[in-house]
């Protein structure tokens, strides 16, 4: 899958754009002057795999907590800022290694300019953040499409690029750029549409995306579409929920595209149907059950059947295929035995402890 | 999003392409030979959503009940066939709406040959389903891809369309095609590539895609990405799990982008951050609890703070934007009120409840 060319952006030790692998972030839910909880908070995340942490910076306590949190974050910090720009001017001064800004809710064109020419003198980056929430109250541009709607994609994509033209105006060119609609149509017109306009790095996700069970479906969709198309550097998965269920949907959807490498053992399992004699369902439980946390990187195929059983088992590290009231063995395309039903999860998992 | 031109095909009462919906479908695992199971499961589907049924027959004791499923079946039946084409000839027999075969387990290909006589002459669709798993070891076949590895996308994709031209010269013309691998990128390549080859209209779906978690978000990522290039014209989401999780799943798939009304409120809300100070969480917790069942097809907004708040809310059809330990109640736009934070969730629901 070919990846859209995009210039290269450093956010302290990570890198977005340039063909760097897409990186996975997430958001502090904890109050930002608590330092010891959003410091906690971060340290839980970055050991799921978050590559990159935002804390929200509404007020000026928030802003004096950022050069403790800053020093004591094993992953790059952002200041996320909307309304007031001199927040984002003391986290720079705070040493954050990137802040977002919101330009549909800094109505302060002046102070905005301020901020990119502190970013620009401190060498950190600016993501230049829209989501359709902030652009849809106070624009008064109403552009109609052809279902009569006003397209919210388009106002963020106008407003973004907007926005680009003056940091670059100030000598700020480390910019990424996120167009975040709450539905994911939406989402997905304006990146595309921002992807023929400019070269910046994109940071991708749905935004206001819902509970847990919602968020997972409608981000699945939307950033995954979106990285099938080669757009998107950076995401955030954005859930009402723990920042950790975020994180491993994040690094879930890299897995599934196939832009990360697995952190462990991916399970490769047929729905079932009236063909299967093996209670599979059962077998695949006790199989996740007992490979959770398991760090080998192997592709397990529990198969019902011999229509696609032997194919998959076949491909696989180590596979299952059943038959009648038995299963095959396979390692590595070899059959290595046939073993009853009951004695199936034993021997799969004798398998695979000897793969080293 | 503009989607893929196709060829409609009939399937009982539902249009498959042509512009038609995008159906969901499923397969029972129940023992298709235990007619009264299948039967419940298929209207327990149903009730669900679910548009098109498939049964897979092994052998002639299921090829035999089709005939009563069939008859007390509430939507369209599809009779799912592997290596004995005769099978699928008593299937069509039975009256089934539509035939499943796999040409890459079908040997005898004059015996296939005379499964798309058939079926031309009941004039039932069929479908040529190739899945990676079963393409792979049988298929002297050793494509190389610029990873050097072998191109399952490319092979399934050769022998569905050599499958077309034998049905087209038997006369058939109703046929859906599908091109399912275990992994996501192979599956995208494998219907990208053949939307550039032919008009009919694509079964879509992540083969052998595991348990729930795991192949919900294979799925969303994989059917997401080729329904958001327009790509697919009915799902079917594979998951070693009860039918109703897959009936559910694709169904959540559709709605995410847009491509069928919700089939109930949905809510829109923020992750929160360090910017919210009143328990949103539990908010949408409670929200989602309260409105289980409810058949109102609206957008509820709930959201933390006054960045994106109020412009969520206000394009909802009912929506909260919260404050210093209270929030607005927004109704299409207008503002209701200003209510406590306890209270916010009883305001809400009692302006839910006005809505028609």
């Amino acid at each position: 899958m070919e990846r859209r060319r995009t210039r290269p952006v450093k956010v302290g030790s990570i890198t977005i754009g340039g063909g760097a692998p897409v990186s996975v972030q997430s958001m502090t839910k904890t109050h930002t002057h608590d330092v010891s909880a959003t410091v906690r908070q971060i340290e839980e995340l970055t050991e799921l795999g978050c590559e990159i942490i935002r804390c929200a910076v509404p007020d000026a306590r928030a802003a004096r907590a950022l050069s403790d949190v800053r020093k004591r974050a094993p992953i790059p910090l952002i200041a996320d800022i909307h309304f007031d720009h001199r927040l984002a001017l003391r986290a720079i001064d705070a040493g954050v290694d990137g802040v977002r800004v919101n330009p549909a809710t800094i109505r302060n064109k002046e102070g905005l300019r301020a901020v990119f020419r502190s970013a620009a003198a401190a060498r950190i980056k600016v993501r230049i953040g829209l989501n359709s929430g902030s652009v849809r109250p106070r624009s008064g541009l109403r552009v109609k499409t052809d279902t009569n709607k006003t397209d919210v994609a388009e106002l963020m994509v106008r407003e973004a690029l907007k926005c680009c033209r003056m940091a670059e105006t100030e000598g700020c060119r480390s910019l990424v750029l996120s167009f975040k609609a709450s539905d994911v149509p939406a989402t997905i017109r304006a990146y595309r549409l921002a992807a023929e306009q400019c070269d910046y790095p994109f940071h991708v996700g749905i935004t206001a995306a819902g509970p847990p069970e919602t968020s997972l479906v409608k981000s699945a969709v939307g950033i995954g579409a979106l990285l099938a198309e080669g757009i998107g550097d950076t995401i955030r998965v954005s859930m009402t929920g723990p920042p950790h269920d975020e994180v491993n949907a994040g690094i879930a959807i890299l897995e599934a595209i196939e832009l990360r490498g697995r952190r462990g053992p991916e399970i490769i399992s047929c729905p079932t149907c009236g063909r299967c004699t093996i209670d599979l369902q059962a077998i695949v439980r006790e199989v996740s059950k007992r490979l959770e946390g398991c760090p080998k990187r192997i592709r397990v195929a529990i198969m019902g059947c011999v229509v696609n059983g032997p194919g998959e088992a076949a491909e696989a590290d180590v596979g299952i295929a059943g038959g009648k009231n038995f299963g095959y063995i396979f390692r590595r395309g070899t059959k290595r035995g046939k073993v009853p039903a009951p004695q199936l999860v034993d021997a799969l998992m004798a398998e695979i402890e000897e793969i080293p």
